[in-house]
């Protein structure tokens, strides 16, 4: 049976996309991709060369290009991939700023209506910042301060699948939020209204589900950062590959954090675009008999609900 | 400290390059990179039109392609390689035509002398054809026959990952041959003369080594393709996320054997190219009290002897 991770973004369903069990287990996959990729990246020195803007001159004087190497290669990477429409699909964002990269060679695709397109946030800026300043420095500890190896090209390689794995992680929360709201949106009309951080967390988040992530983290980050060379009866696995704290710190500290932000901004900036709501969700919410409707709900604009969703309120009052 | 699977290869000697401690830790760690690589791969569906030349008409219409998209995603990939010299390293070889790739950009690395450059020999065809008409036919058929979940982008780009470690594992063997060679020249001399593979066979591989390396593997891909989520007490590891079997019979029928055609031919190459020996191979035999030098043995050209090696002979003379 296939994975339910795989599924076809183009011929599903938003309802089927939104579903709880296709996005835990896109969650969770991407947890062991996420691992994979960090425990190859770990096998490189720092080279903190790699990060520096102009630290490559030829970059400048051949390639026109101020930034640096890593961002030099996400720029050639996204840019093969922005031909094959990569970034049109709304579980992906690149980090090269889009004028930068090619038209698609191939048509575009019809994509259910998932997100609320003008809520979309991207944080690639900030994943970038966070990964070249704390996460690859803890990672690659072990080769020691100010490591260098010289392996530019197989590092920077691994840093563009470690990124682009973390992107798609962080920003799919937008579909965590777009799945509760639907699952519920009256719940979100308070919070939204008073802009209301906390309890927009409150809503989407469960803290028994964020414990559970770190604890499967540290056993996944332990299994398979296991060294199964060279084993003798007597070993324990060798040294690992991989420093679980630091797997488990940037979950803790910085993805669930980061997520969560992604997530509520998405909620607020998906009211702040348009009336959240319509008649028809006027009608749901009367028909769930919550007590009070803010005034602007009792219009008739659809503006902020996709064309999906209206579908799903008609079925649920029928 | 720092692996020594990334040692620098032009700051290193050749000695140190091809040592057999450095060999086997390279190896050894690409057996890890390949198998994450696999895993990844396993994860989307067999996508048979991926692999089809002509089968997306824009390739051909936009990038005048007449081949696969799996290979247009090669041929992105190693002309951004390209341009960072990649392909200038001794272990890094192209699946596509080097004449379709774009020139370095940045200037070239001076790598000691490892390799005996007229022997070289790519065998990149021969592996792209096994891995697309054997192994993702193997490794997706967890999915179903014919199946196909339209995430060509991902599937192509975990492709160009694993075809790349695939390449870099069975081209490395042109490393223990050149290691071998170097560490007793003579014995080489009867077998190559004779184009006696199975003797050159015999002196470059051990078939306990062999053996050692397919238990290893299993076990490899029994820890890295455990699936991690959803653990209960009773769980045995859930559904594996990768055919131990496809795997184990990846090297035993496929890397294995290939690897050991590029040890020979690369050896018996190293030999036709020029003449095998020199005056000081020829004393360093004489020292070594062989019995019989072939007379042409006798004469003083060097072609075909790395200066790192007449070096290495001098050393062993003084």
């Amino acid at each position: 049976m296939a994975p339910t991770n795989s599924l076809r973004l183009d011929r599903s369903t938003a309802t089927d996309i939104l579903s709880l069990v296709h996005i835990r287990s896109v969650l969770q996959r991407l947890e062991d991709t996420i691992l994979f990729q960090l425990i190859e990246r770990a096998q490189y020195a720092h080279n903190a060369k790699m990060y520096a803007p102009g630290a490559f001159a030829e970059l400048k004087t051949r390639e026109q290009w101020d930034k640096s190497w890593v961002e030099w290669f996400l720029k050639e990477t996204e840019s093969a991939h922005a031909k094959c429409r990569r970034w049109q699909a709304p579980d992906e964002y690149p980090f090269t700023d889009e004028a930068l990269l090619p038209a698609p060679i191939l048509p575009p695709i019809e994509y259910p209506e998932i997100l609320y397109e003008r809520a979309v946030v991207n944080v690639n800026p900030t994943i970038y910042s966070h990964y070249r300043d704390e996460l690859v420095p803890a990672l690659t500890r072990a080769h020691g301060e100010g490591s260098d190896d010289g392996q530019y090209g197989s590092a920077a390689t691994r840093d563009c699948d470690t990124l682009s794995a973390l992107s798609r992680r962080v920003h799919f929360g937008m579909f965590v939020s777009e799945s509760k709201f639907r699952s519920d949106p009256a719940a979100f009309v308070g919070p939204i209204q008073q802009r209301d951080r906390a309890a927009l967390e409150g809503l989407i988040t469960k803290p028994e589900v964020e414990a559970a992530l770190l604890v499967r983290l540290a056993s996944k980050a332990k299994v398979y950062g296991q060294d199964l060379n060279n084993l003798t009866p007597s070993a324990d696995g060798g040294t690992p590959k991989i420093d679980t704290q630091v797997v488990v710190g940037l979950y803790k500290e910085f993805v669930i954090p980061l997520t969560k932000v992604v997530e509520v901004d998405y909620l607020l900036k998906r009211w702040v675009q348009g009336p959240l709501c319509s008649s028809l969700l006027a009608r749901h919410l009367q028909t769930d008999q919550r007590p009070s409707l803010p005034p602007f709900l009792t219009g008739d604009r659809l503006d902020g609900l996709s064309s999906q969703e209206i579908e799903e309120l008609q079925k649920s009052k029928q």
